[in-house]
C-alpha cells in the first residue's frame, strides 16, 4: 500500500470552492464600527477590488488565476500520507491520513492564500501590502509571495514571538521584506501603546491595528489578513479540494476530520469542501481543535467583536473572547486570537462544527509522538490536531471500529524549537482560560 | 509544462548502485593506522558487518532490504524540479532541474544512509550508535533512524557548531538521542584536548574520534559515518537512480551535475549512477562544487591520511589537507571536512571529475536569489551547487546553447538563518585557504 497519495499538477484544483451560497444559515454581514450600518465596499478599500468581491461573492467555484496556479505548483498538489507508523504505535484500526501544508517553502498552508492576495493587489497596481503576524507563520508566507510576485511587504510581528523567534525574521528579511516588533514606532497606535507600557508584550489584534493603519496613511499600500475573513478561506480550500480528489484515488472518505484552529484558515481550507457534503447530508464530522488558553468556539461567545484592539476594523459576527483578550505569556502553542472565521462560527453555531480545547503540554506530548514515528516535527499549532487525531484513534481501538481520519497538517516546527525546548525540559505550564475572564469581556463588547 | 517530475512509490529503486566494480582505477585499499597493512575485517568492527561487506562489496547492485525503502516512502521518491523562476530570473536558454533532498524529515539527504545504517545496525543486535556531526544535518539524520528504528544514538558535535545551532541540538533531544558538544569530558581524547586548550572549538576530524572511542569503549554500541567511506555513497545512489528515472520520464539527460562536496556523500549519491554511463562513454560533465577555505579536491593532496584528528581511524587514500585541518571560524558555510570520499577522489584524479571552489559570500548571495525566486531556502552547503549553477546558466547564455543542468538541493536552511543573519548584515567574511597551509599540511601526513 502507498503510503502518500500524490496528485498530478494538472489535478490541482483551477477554482476554489466558495461555501457562502451553500451556508445553511447565512452570515451576519460585517458592520462599519462607527456608522454599525452593513459595510460598503468603501469600508473595505484596505483590500483590492478582486478581493472585496470574493470576500462578499456568492458564486460557487471561483477560478485560480494562472500565475497563482503556476506559482502554487512550487509546492502544490501536497501529499496526503497515510501516518502508518503513528497506527501501528498506537494499535489502532483507525486509517489515520494526513494532508501535508508544511511543504511549502514558507512552511505551512499559509502560502496559498498569500499568493492569492499578493497577486489581487499587483494586478490591481497596489506597491506595498502590511500585514500582522503572530507566530510567525503568516507573515514569511506573505513575503514569500511579495517576493514571488515582485510587490514590498511590511509585517508586524508581536513582539513576545519576535522576541521568542528570531529567525522567522531572518526568513522574512532573506525574502526581502521589512519587519518591526508590534507595539512599534511606526503608528500611532504602537506610540500610545508603548507610552502606556514600553514592555507591552504585544497581540495579534493589536499588530492587526498597526498594519491597517500603516496601510491607510500610506500611498500605494494595502493590507493583507492571514486568516478569519470569507476570502482567505476560500484561497484555502485548495488543501481540501486536494484532499477530496485523492480520496477518491484509493476509494475512501474521511468518517472525521481535523484541524487546528485559531483564526480558522486552515481548518476551513480543509474542511469546507467537505462541509459542501455535509450540508448535503454526507454523514461526516468535522472538529476544529483549539488551545484551553484560547478556547474561542468552546468557551467563546456568539456576537459582534472587533476584530483588532484599535477598534478600527468592522465588526465581525463571530465566537470571540473580547479584542481586549491577552494570551497568557506561558502560552507557546499558537492559535492565539480572541475571535473565529464569521463562516466557521456559524457553522458552530448550526451545529455542522465540533470543536475540543487541549492543554499544551498534552499538545506537545502528541507532537513529539508524532515526529518519533512519522519523522516529521508538527507546529504546535499542528500538535493541537495530532492531540485530537490520537485520542479519537484510541477511542476506535476501544469501540473496535475502522475509521478513517484525516487531519490537516498545516506546519512544521522547524522555527518553533525553542518551543520544544521548554516542553522537554518540563517548565511547560498549562494555563485554562477561566469562564469568568469570559463574562468579563462581555462588557468591553460593542453594542449593537 | 509539469515544474515538478515526481515518482510513484513503486518507482523507488530496489537496488543501491555499487560503483567500486565498474571504477577505471580502483581504489586503493585502506590501511590500518598502527600496522600499515590492508585493513581485514576485524579492523573494521566498529561497523556491523553487513556494513562491512558493503564497503569492501563487488556486487554491482545491492538489495535495499524492505524495511529500509518503507521508512524511505516517508519522503521518498524525492521531487525532480525545474527551477523555471530561476531560469526565467538568469534569462538563460539552460534547463535547470534540482533533485529536492530537502524534504526529508531531518531536512537533507543525510536519511538515506542513516536510516540504512541504524537498520543494519539494529539486525545485528546493537543498541547503541555513537557518531560526529559538523552543521548537524548528519547528527539530526541520524537521530531520526535512531527514532525511526529503535536504536538509541549519541551524537558528538562540532563546539562551534553546537553553540552557534542550538536548534539542531533540540531536533536531536527531540528525536530522543543524546547529543554532546565536542571537545567533551565523556572521552579520553576529548578531555585531552580539553585540557590543552579549553575554549577548542572542535572540529570534524576530532568529533570523529570522540565518537570512535566512546563506540570501542561500551558494550554493544558500534559507530556510524555520515559520508566518505563507500557504504555511505552506495547508500545515498538512491538519489541519482531517482533522477535518471525521473529524466527518462521527461526524454532528457543532464548534460553537467553540479553538487556540493565536503566527504561526498550527497554529490556521490546523485552523480554515481551518471558516472556509471559516463565511464560507459556518456558525454555528462560532473563537477564537486567546495569552499574555498576547505577547498580539498581543488588543492589538496591525493595520499594516504587519517580520517580523524586521533589517528583513531584507517588511512584512506583520498585528496585531503591534512587531518590536523582547523576550518577558520569566519566560514559559516559547512562542508568543513579535510578529506574525501577515496571513490570521489579516484575519479577526480582520473579526470572524471571536476572541481571548483567559491567564496562564501558568492555563495550566500546565489543562496538568496534561489530562495528569492524558487522559494525555497537552500543549506549553506547547497547554496555552493547553486552559485556553480548560475555561474553554467550564465555562460550557456553567453553561448547560446541549450544545456541541462542537474544539481543536489541537498537540503533546507531552516537551521541556518543565523549564517543568513550574518550574510545579511554584510558582515560575513571570505577566507582563501593559502597554498602554504596545504604544504605544512604535508608535514603531518603519515609516511607510507
Amino acid at each position: 500500500m502507498d503510503k502518500k497519495i500524490i496528485l498530478r499538477e494538472e489535478d490541482m484544483p483551477r477554482f476554489w470552492y466558495n461555501i457562502l451560497p451553500d451556508l445553511p444559515t447565512p452570515i451576519k454581514p460585517p458592520l462599519n464600527p462607527e456608522t454599525k450600518k452593513p459595510l460598503t465596499a468603501e469600508d473595505l478599500k484596505i483590500f483590492p477590488k478582486a478581493i472585496i468581491e470574493q470576500e462578499m461573492s456568492n458564486q460557487r467555484e471561483i477560478p485560480i488565476p494562472e500565475k497563482v496556479r503556476e506559482i502554487y505548483s512550487l509546492w502544490r498538489p501536497t501529499p496526503l500520507i497515510r501516518a502508518l507508523n503513528l497506527e501501528r504505535a498506537l494499535n489502532t484500526p483507525a486509517k489515520i491520513y494526513f494532508k501535508n501544508e508544511s511543504v511549502s517553502p514558507a512552511g505551512s498552508h499559509k502560502p496559498n492564500t498569500a499568493v492569492a492576495q499578493a497577486y489581487y493587489n499587483k494586478m490591481e497596481g497596489v506597491k506595498t501590502l502590511t500585514t500582522e503576524t503572530g507566530a510567525g507563520q503568516w507573515g514569511s508566507a506573505l513575503a514569500l509571495a511579495g517576493s514571488l510576485l515582485g510587490i514590498n511587504v511590511r509585517v508586524y510581528m508581536v513582539k513576545v514571538s519576535y522576541e521568542q523567534k528570531p529567525f522567522r525574521k531572518s526568513m522574512i528579511h532573506l525574502w526581502g521584506a521589512e519587519i518591526y516588533p508590534s507595539p512599534s514606532d511606526k503608528t500611532e497606535i504602537g506610540r500610545k501603546i508603548l507610552k502606556e507600557n514600553p514592555n507591552n508584550p504585544g497581540s495579534l489584534g493589536l499588530a492587526i491595528s498597526e498594519a491597517i493603519e500603516d496601510a491607510v496613511t500610506h500611498e500605494n499600500t494595502k493590507y493583507a489578513l492571514g486568516s478569519v475573513l470569507n476570502h482567505v478561506l476560500l484561497h484555502q480550500t485548495v488543501i481540501g479540494l486536494e484532499a477530496k480528489k485523492q480520496f477518491e484515488l484509493i476509494g475512501d472518505y474521511p468518517d472525521v476530520i481535523f484541524a487546528p484552529c485559531g483564526g480558522g484558515s486552515n481548518l476551513g481550507g480543509i474542511a469546507l469542501p467537505f462541509m459542501r457534503d455535509k450540508i448535503n447530508g454526507k454523514d461526516v464530522r468535522i472538529v476544529a481543535v483549539e488551545p484551553a488558553s484560547c478556547p474561542t468556539l468552546t468557551k467563546g461567545i456568539f456576537t459582534y467583536d472587533y476584530a483588532d484592539v484599535a477598534k478600527m476594523t468592522p465588526l465581525l459576527y463571530m465566537y470571540t473572547l473580547g479584542h481586549n483578550f491577552m494570551p497568557p505569556s506561558i502560552h507557546a502553542g499558537g492559535l492565539r486570537y480572541h475571535g473565529d472565521s464569521p463562516i466557521l462560527s456559524q457553522l458552530r453555531k448550526d451545529g455542522l462544527l465540533d470543536a475540543v480545547a487541549y492543554n499544551q503540554t498534552e499538545v506537545f506530548e502528541a507532537g513529539m509522538l508524532f515526529a518519533k514515528t512519522e519523522g516529521i516535527i508538527p507546529a504546535p499549532e499542528t500538535c493541537h490536531a495530532i492531540k485530537a487525531v490520537i485520542d479519537e484513534a484510541l477511542r476506535a481501538k476501544e469501540e473496535g471500529k475502522e475509521k478513517t481520519i484525516l487531519f490537516c497538517f498545516s506546519g512544521h516546527g522547524h522555527f518553533d524549537m525553542a518551543s520544544y525546548d521548554l516542553y522537554l525540559s518540563g517548565k511547560m505550564k498549562d494555563y485554562e482560560y477561566p469562564e469568568e475572564k469570559v463574562k468579563e469581556a462581555l462588557e468591553y463588547l460593542p453594542k449593537i
